[in-house]
């Protein structure tokens, strides 16, 4: 479905890649940037010991960090040159344990506006037990320093 | 508020303590427990280069970290002997740029249960300017381990 | 995907329409159960004056009130005999005027689970201008009633 | 603390109340708006069978709805003039069954913002059993319609 949005840029995936590259955070925890499509982004996290809860699992944090940078540039992807993308709220439900090898985290828009875009995002593990959801996210991103007139949600 | 519930036993602060200091996470982050009360916890966290975002704030991971962890062992200071929190799901709203030299996150319980416990957080900067609220959040906390039957979510 | 979910007993459907029937407030909205599967069920609410806000279109608390409804039913027909589901909590984006001639709620289940059933429901509206999905909202359930030892959140 | 926000326009109150009296779901719902100052509405809705769920309590639509509407039109007193304000989402978090005689719901400004204002709501259950908070909100409003320039978040 998310295939069928329109990027207002031809260079939306250099515009997310180049914001994503700034974000020190992202480089701390070894997050990298997989996948860029129109409304679509894949943040692909490997497991490290330094990002665990108490019982050795990824921490909730790290599982929320990729999914909002996933669904923010999601809706990034779609936005004007010289906008930039903030979120303005998200929820997040932990369906499991974060328990794997390796984390995917997939951002999607659900509708794109023009201050306001919903999104929403899935993150995936992936282990010796196969692949498990491990949280869903609805989120609100809002579109910032690319407007010129009275813009509407 | 806060400091009308009780707890279910008298070591509650001691379980809080032992359990942050095994989220590695948080240690990597250069998070504090500052305050450990009966349905109140304050975790705090000094500004550092490698946790910004693309603007050079606090990126809003670091700051969703603290607030659910606050909540979460908010709700675990009325939790009974031998129980674990999990953290059911989160929303944030992310109020102003996470700007400053150190964040404190308080989390409160709104209403305990004997499974599920609402907790309310808020992230406040510290700078230059003075005081800034950053973010607030609304969380549903289970508790795990200690029942009876061994149920989980 | 729904599909792939098991109910536990035979008259998951007959149990939900049971439910249903006992909600006045549905009745008084002329909501209507249209479609009951096992992890889905759908809810129709047609176009009402007296259930508009301040501009005509179908009230936020309409399209909420269908699309929660929707969402814990999902969750039923995944629990045990005897059980009861209730709302722990949700959240939901309202993207586009509620207006139309009728509108459809579905509940999905994202994750059933022994206390916690997490769901995922959108809301479309029916018109002149053709299907708009109008809402779309994340749901957090409680089963109670059909536990061992009477535990209620 | 919602006290101290300042009305941008001296018939603050009016709008509201001429906004909220063209809510055709409130008048079925039979709501009245009981008090409205800067940043902090409560609405009051008595208890009504029409309005029940499954076991006789009010319906969770029934304290959304007030609930949502509080925020609302808490938000909407600190705006200007020509503004109306419409929900992009909401969280409610339902803490105990809807069982009173009549229900108040408050919604205050948590922090106002030119596009984006973000509210906090309860709603309080009055009964033979004395005060029950039964529901806790946190929203994010939008302003529209009054927009002259590139406003921000």
């Amino acid at each position: 479905m998310a295939a069928a949005w329109q990027p207002k840029t031809p260079d939306y995936a250099q515009r997310v890649r180049e914001s994503f590259a700034k974000q020190r955070i992202m480089a701390l925890f070894g997050a990298e940037l997989v996948r860029v499509e129109p409304g679509l982004v894949e943040i692909r996290l490997p497991f490290r010991p330094e990002l665990t809860q108490q019982h050795g699992y990824l921490h909730a944090a790290a599982v929320t960090a990729i999914a909002d940078s996933a669904c923010g540039y999601a809706a990034l992807t779609l936005m004007p040159a010289g906008a930039e993308v903030l979120s303005v709220e998200f929820k997040i439900n932990l369906l499991a344990p974060a328990k794997g090898d390796a984390f995917l985290a997939r951002g999607r828009v659900v509708r794109p506006g023009r201050t306001i875009t919903v999104c929403a995002g899935d993150v995936v593990a992936y282990g010796a037990d196969g692949e498990t959801v491990v949280a869903t996210m609805l989120a609100t991103m809002i579109q910032v320093g690319a407007r010129t007139e009275g813009d509407r949600a």
